[in-house]
């Protein structure tokens, strides 16, 4: 079974990545672009049959070494 | 209106990274963990009220600068 963890900035924590990527849309003349964040995603795959099971272990992970929970949300998908 | 545009690795594709949080997860105990996959996830505010253009526009972004289109793959959602 495959999940997947969005890890991203939490609102408010300056996103310099985001800000740089914003710029360089608007210099390459894409019209309306407002605020940009970057995050990351991680797809593992799990020996494990039930979701629930699942969701809990990649929330583990997560908390344990996938985001910084001073600074990141995360949010785990079972796909 | 908020789009997401997620970037991963073609399969097939190297994934050092992936790898890398393999071993570490499994270091740390976690049974089971399979393929570990790294990518990248970018949420851009686009003035815009229609989905379809949204996607259009968000999938152009993707092209010129988001995504290395020879290795990766993405996928836009509306938010």
């Amino acid at each position: 079974m495959k999940v997947r963890i969005d890890v991203m900035l939490k609102n408010g924590v300056l996103d310099p990545q985001g800000k740089a990527i914003g710029h360089a849309l608007t210099t390459l003349g894409f019209k309306g672009v407002g605020e940009v964040r970057v995050g990351k995603s991680v797809v593992v795959e799990i020996e494990e049959t039930d979701p629930a099971k699942a969701t809990q272990a990649a929330e583990e992970m997560a908390k344990k070494i996938l985001a910084n929970l001073v600074i990141e949300d995360f949010r785990v998908t079972v796909l």
